[in-house]
């Protein structure tokens, strides 16, 4: 069994780690922290694990020493230290923070406000998003595991940025998110009547995620892709849906786009591309890995629009980060996230 | 008093109607009409009017021969005749359906499948989106009141396409509605279990409303705009929020399109023009006629995006076609529509 | 127009009673405070009021200067004070809080921990649940307006009570609430995810609210009556279902408590008894100041259950409170709160 | 592997057993069936189980044919004919619908209009609530899956009941349930905008469940009991919270009672006794095979408050039937079931 260790253990994509790992059939969880919860339970935090999972938060030295890998669930400039004390033990790092994900120091410096402690750790770690990079994933120590929106949105657009089928310029990712992707901590924003009955933008075109989805799209493209992002706050628990615009290229066809699809996803099990007058919708992938993509066409205006629907603590957390476990350890990469998502 | 009858009074644009209606202080419902319901009391179908309103359901022709004016809130195709009707017994005419809203038969019959059965009576009706066209709908007696996507799409647009401070290609209407933009009839669909906690996109490119979208725009523009219209469907009752994009023209600075909306919509009750920051939110003007718009630029991209939220039930439906009657009988436009949005 | 401060005016109650009587035909909002927020526009607050209410939140006493009537919406405790200057000033208090809902001290010292600081003040103050005590309301100047539980279950239970139609003992109110009534305060509980798709007791035979529906009661049946009270929270915004079984006593048929409800309540404006085979439904009432009574038989068991429903905010808190200021100024007891329940 | 046909396939109990027994290490699921969409994909119901479970629906006699266990979740009167069959060749039967729970032909007849057809296989026939009868349960071939409301309920009142702590005149189970309660037809009491935000008892005191809760409290009790049961409908997709309340005994103490409990309870891997203070919540069971058991004590009346929470799809239909299934085949009970519930 893998023993992995969870530092962050309370927050929710902490916890939704403990819940996968418990059912993998190849790892368990070794140790877990928190920084507020040190020393309780964490089913204390929450009461659906009682008796299943009294597991203690204990401190992070604690977990790295217990682990074979250790995930962090941290806020940002935090990982850095922890990743070069994992590397140090020949522990395996996964990180679901934003630390290790932007290439660019400078990007990093203006979206996040902090710098690159140290630049060869940075070097080292990989951007795990498996169906678009799954060959640098393999082998690797350090990964950094992708953002929910970050996720969502290059899956919808990949096929067609990398074959060349659309414009580069344009292209707009209008994206929704359930309520846990703004974490644990209560605010007056998604306080429960505040929320409820409400839907609204936020952070239209400043949303941190944007320079990720630009760095997996130019990579793609090879050549700078700037994105248009505006993400929404959904009164659901879980699930994001990304609709996503681009030009199509003159003298491409849907046919064409469509073909493309199906052959970029062919092999990709947690990509679900649905047949043509589906609609990719959250509530058919929660408590999943799956990413549904859905295909339409606006003819008159010569527009792509995809949709994809991925559960944000799963694929586009803690599921991905065990599919990149999985990878890295050697495992088939569905190990212990094959669920049927529930139909309702 | 005005006499207003309502055909169609059980579905929800109707019964919201009769809500309104009588609120009025200038306004009283004289008769109700519906096909499935002749017979019973409105409040038989909708118990929270139960002694309140207890009127039964007439058939079409009281209805007419008690009012002075007749909103219609019928599936598309029956308005024409009894727009007839009311014209013949000099009874004003206000259409919540789509039988008078686009100028062009052939539009109406590629997206509607019918015909312009009288089409002078099609020259004598007029679009009723006041804050566009109010002079326009002073004194006529037919009122095509618009649907919910084509009131909040281009009052977001409005300012900036009518004076030209964003290229007319490319504009994109990605929105989302609550329920009961579905009408009152169950299906699979919206079923509690499968509606709740899911979010997807629905017609895309393909909603009926695209060339009412476009009409509008187009009339504002001089010029034939063309638009992508998604829409979606949110797990809440009421509200519409669009979240609308468009290339700004180079040389056009943001604060000028702000300056430009001030301008707009500096007389207009209905419509609340955000400070910086805020976001349009269908939290705040749920059970209101307002329209509330939010500006926001990414600057990166040079694009304009433009929130607006209104309640698909009020400023959408029933709201609307009383502000319409308003107007076409001379009272401040205001009347009975002066209600401050729940806070929550 | 009766001028009337709102003291607490941005708490839940606080500000549905800025809503209420926005619309009050005779009454306007004179001054409004907050501790949290003064100096603070109200729409800062809650958005949905924005340029409809831009009132800036003063402090107390220039509340208390400026107008005829105090509404309060303080945390218990504090009203006591406020009372007193209220009356020095000749102006009139209604306290939303618990202060002077019980007449017994030491009732009040046993579950909220204090004591009454003037105890004449207390002999002054009335309790103003309108359908119950409406001729001890008239002429009062200090109002202790009931909490939203204490009014729910006491209309359930009056008829039977007051007429010796069910056993005193063992009488159950078995309650659920809308998340407002939880008040404005995030917290983990009503955290959007933690809540959302929730449903669990809380307090069960230890809420605050038990005393005074057993003073309501025991004054009703002339004699000490007990009762078991358990609170449920519901994933909703509004609304409380009281759920209430009695015992009936021998000899008593349902037609005959039927016939008792009916008369009891047969000039009663705001409580609609429904129809045999109606249920009672928050659903209903939302909005309104309107309580729904079902009233149902187990045979089997020879007990009485009946639903009443309301709206926390308006029958609960606000509206009532208005219902009150209205009896004490000598108006129509229903003027401005006589709006149609939304049909959804 | 276990071959299990699953007849009824597309209803909301039926699509939750594919959905759990896709996961069980020691079965599989051989063949389903359903009248309204033979021939069709179970995908094409479900598209969350696109491309995962593209089963076609065949017609019963194939199910039967493949299988070595068939559950039916039929509606009721359809089953027996079918247990029949299976027993005719040597198929195990687990029935999730009402046909074989009642012991009683009259009480059977009386409150679902039909009669026992095969008085023997009706003999044959077990009731399936593991925690109370699991002795009974073994080496049988018909089992009576017991309904949601009949599960929850007696599981929160067994221990008090069975050890005689309780008076068993006045019990009364105040239950809410989630909507996939009520099946997966649409119809407009389960239509989205007039379900949500409401909550309302229905079948008060009329309900075909309360005789079941009877049979099994009258087998823990030896003695004959009548409950006065009063079920409610919750806006969320998933769970039943009982909340039970009994007289207590003269003499006996809480403390007795939460010890009584504790030994009932002690080997039951399923039912979560909560410590003192904590609340059932069905927030905590979702998508869970557990029973989470709070006790409360009003002592002021008396009475014994027990709230207990499961998830209606599982402990309270599919679920359950599997923990059956596995009693029957002689594997550990847990097999398949033991998922973390998920935190949010």
């Amino acid at each position: 069994m893998i023993k992995a260790g969870i530092v962050g253990a309370t927050g929710y994509a902490g916890t939704e780690l403990v819940r996968l790992i418990t059912s993998h059939p190849k790892a368990e969880v070794s140790a877990i922290s928190s920084v507020s919860f040190e020393g309780k339970k964490i089913s204390d935090v929450y009461p659906s694990y009682i008796y299943l999972n009294d597991m203690v938060c204990e401190n992070v030295n604690e977990v790295v020493d217990k682990s074979d890998v250790v995930f962090a669930a941290l806020p940002h400039g935090l990982s850095q230290e922890l990743a070069s004390d994992c590397k140090a033990k020949g522990v395996k790092f996964i990180d679901l923070g934003a630390d290790f994900r932007l290439n660019s120091e400078n990007e990093y410096s203006e979206w996040y406000g902090g710098t690159f402690i140290d630049k060869n750790l940075h070097k080292e770690a990989v951007y795990g998003l498996p169906e678009l990079f799954r060959n640098e994933i393999k082998g690797k120590s350090i990964i950094a595991n992708p953002g929910c929106y970050t996720t969502c949105s290059p899956l919808a657009l990949a096929p067609a940025v990398k074959n060349g089928l659309v414009k580069l310029k344009g292209i707009i990712c209008n994206c929704a998110s359930g309520v846990t992707g703004a974490g644990r901590k209560p605010n007056q924003g998604n306080h429960y009547p505040e929320l409820n009955e409400g839907f609204h933008a936020y952070k239209a075109a400043q949303h941190r995620h944007t320079p990720e989805i630009e760095q997996t799209l130019s990579k793609l493209a090879k050549e700078k892709v700037t994105v248009t992002f505006v993400p929404h706050l959904l009164p659901v628990n879980r699930g994001i849906l990304a609709t996503c615009y681009a030009d199509i290229k003159e003298g491409v066809s849907f046919e064409e786009i469509r073909k493309a699809y199906e052959d970029f996803y062919k092999d990709e099990y947690f990509v679900r591309l649905l047949p043509d007058g589906m609609y990719a919708d959250i509530h058919n992938i929660k408590y999943s890995n799956f990413c549904d993509i859905s295909l339409h066409y606006d003819k008159r205006a010569g527009k792509l629009i995809v949709c994809s629907a991925i559960d944000n603590m799963v694929k586009g957390a803690a599921g991905q980060a065990i599919q990149n476990m999985n990878i890295i350890f050697g495992l088939d990469e569905k190990t212990g996230l094959q669920i049927l998502p529930p139909a309702f």
